[in-house]
């Protein structure tokens, strides 16, 4: 069985971004740098953490994740992290709206499923194999998954900043006992990894 | 000028306290023991955390901190901590109703305070001297401070629970650029301390 995991930076407040989410601005409105200055200013510090974001063996996330358009899909749009994205194997893009396969270079596949989180999770679950799903985002996607009891383990990348409102982890996820199974602290974000307990 | 500090047991998706506080349930209802649980299992692990809390100069809390009573005094109410509560020193009561001092055992003194957040300040910094003040709690009160700009330095213990609903550190705060000033982990909590940015 695949383990399922779901990693984000979030502000001290929790949220993953600011509102007002746009192509220009994909963390939104506000202080957002500070949920990813770790990365940029000390990527050395936090190299597990950062590698256990693209090192899974198959990946979920929302079609917000993948494309700043909504409704039809714009065929053109081939992602935010052009020709060879970091991910190297299948991701499975959750949809209202069907498209077809979209092979990268480097590895990467896009599967655009309409079928909902269950459909998702198990063309995931059924490609990683005994290895791991990531759930890579965004905040909707994690919560609805979170909600339907699907993950297994979930690192927050505490950041030191309040952001007021945004898009906030964990909104509509019911009560849930979890047991931090690590915490590290880094001098401008503190990672703790929990296990949902079931 | 004294430094003025917070510190809370906050749940992963940001809660001090759950829904519906009562004398029965200080902490409402939900999975809340999981907040408390590292000070009564592993308090050995977390002595400077728990000192912290009880070793200030001044201290301010809210009403509902103080008594699970609402509306007109109950002179008979003494506060949830018996005849020597833990503080040792001067606590400033934000109430809408007038109450006398109260002096109790072993150097407490409450005082009501009915002209809000900064006449409450303004008393306890003027107590501290060059000490510490410390916003005792609940949450809606050093949300209240935070919205200031009165609180110099926040801790925040982070607990394995997801409560779903509750009081919400942080709720109505703008936001606020912080610095990570420590990070601790221990077996059953992080605790992350934090310095606002002016």
């Amino acid at each position: 069985m695949a383990l399922v995991t779901a990693g984000f930076a979030v502000s001290a407040d929790g949220f993953t971004a600011g509102p007002g989410q746009s192509l220009d601005k994909p963390f939104g409105a506000g202080p957002v740098s500070e949920l990813t200055r770790w990365m940029f200013q000390t990527p050395d510090e936090n190299k597990a953490e950062m590698d256990a974001l693209v090192q899974a063996d198959a990946y979920i996330m929302g079609r917000n994740m993948f494309s700043p358009g909504r409704g039809e899909w714009d065929l053109s749009w081939r992602g935010w992290w052009g020709e060879e994205p970091p991910y190297h194997g299948p991701v499975f893009v959750l949809t209202h709206h069907e498209r077809d396969d979209l092979p990268m270079d480097g590895g990467t596949t896009f599967h655009f499923v309409t079928g909902g989180v269950e459909e998702a999770m198990s063309r995931a679950a059924e490609a990683a194999g005994d290895g791991r799903v990531d759930i890579a985002g965004g905040a909707a996607t994690v919560n609805q998954f979170l909600a339907a009891g699907l993950v297994d383990e979930l690192t927050l990348s505490i950041t030191p900043v309040v952001l007021g409102e945004g898009e906030r982890l964990f909104a509509g996820v019911p009560p849930l006992k979890l047991e931090q199974i690590s915490s590290r602290a880094a001098s401008l974000v503190t990672h703790i990894t929990y296990r949902v307990v079931r």
